[in-house]
């Protein structure tokens, strides 16, 4: 059964603020590390959200209501948001968020979608079948998989800072489950 | 050694703004169901970081300041927040939480903390020693944590809404790490 695209939206509409009102002006320590390796910095994951409402949501939608099943999504390239972010600072990025989301909220209005459209299947490159439902309701799943992962980059910079604290704090513990 | 205070303080004044940003007018879908059982739901969340602000983060750093380590902190009640919640909305309690961490701020501002300060030692009950750089250092990474949490949970609300992507949630794997 298809979601409340309702629900969806109003959590969609938020993200942008929220983490303006996190980020924007933070000290370096939170916002240019990342957890080791190759993973991803703040920067980074602001970059990745606009990478994604880009290329992925809202065109994913519309090749599900012109294509149905018959042609599969393009696939994700999980390295997009390095040209993204290159030479811009995070308030930039922090804008262009902004404007990104809400453009791609008018053309989701704009589709005035019914119920029965949500029920619509496209074909994922490797997840096979999905339905219009499952895509939209996962682009807001999506931003909340974004923001524990902000939050736990964020934590990992205080990993020693907080001593013995530690064995309290929860974030801590988290290893990433891939995202 | 002492962490550098103004990066605490920077994330520590954002959070509520934040909060509100994410929270305020979002659907219950969202905010008021939990993970199943004895959880946490979102208001149940910014109740406890109200609550926490109010008797844990100051009190304890005048205590190390008054008494160091001859006095150990009183025990923190896990549940405190059933009573800072009752009765209130959601809309009230983010008004609530930038008035109370706001005053906590302006405490610890006008304590005007020198680093060799930061170094002293409390007590905590069950943790032992923890100088106040842990203590202040693990405010922040608290709201950390609960930020974590609040992404959980309400992504938890999608687990079958998002169908065959759950795969590729890391949020969905999380498993709580007990908060």
């Amino acid at each position: 059964m298809a979601h409340n695209l309702q629900d969806t939206v109003a959590l969609l509409e938020r993200t942008p603020g929220a983490l303006d009102e996190l980020l924007r002006g933070l000290p370096e320590t939170w916002t240019h590390h990342n957890e080791g390796g190759e993973t991803f910095t703040v920067v980074d994951v602001v970059g990745h959200l606009i990478y994604a409402d880009r290329v992925d949501w809202m065109p994913r939608a519309h090749m599900i209501l012109e294509h149905g099943e018959n042609k599969p999504f393009d696939p994700f390239d999980r390295r997009g948001h390095v040209e993204e972010c290159r030479g811009k600072s995070l308030p930039r990025l922090l804008d262009e968020f902004r404007r990104v989301r809400a453009g791609c909220l008018d053309d989701l209005r704009a589709l005035n979608l019914q119920p029965e459209q949500l029920e619509l299947r496209g074909r994922h490159p490797s997840l096979g079948a999905v339905t219009l439902s499952n895509l939209l309701a996962t682009w807001a799943a999506h931003d909340l998989t974004h923001l524990h992962q902000i939050s736990r980059i964020m934590a990992h910079q205080y990993r020693d800072e907080v001593g013995p604290f530690g064995a309290f704090l929860g974030v801590l513990k988290c290893n990433g489950h891939g995202g």
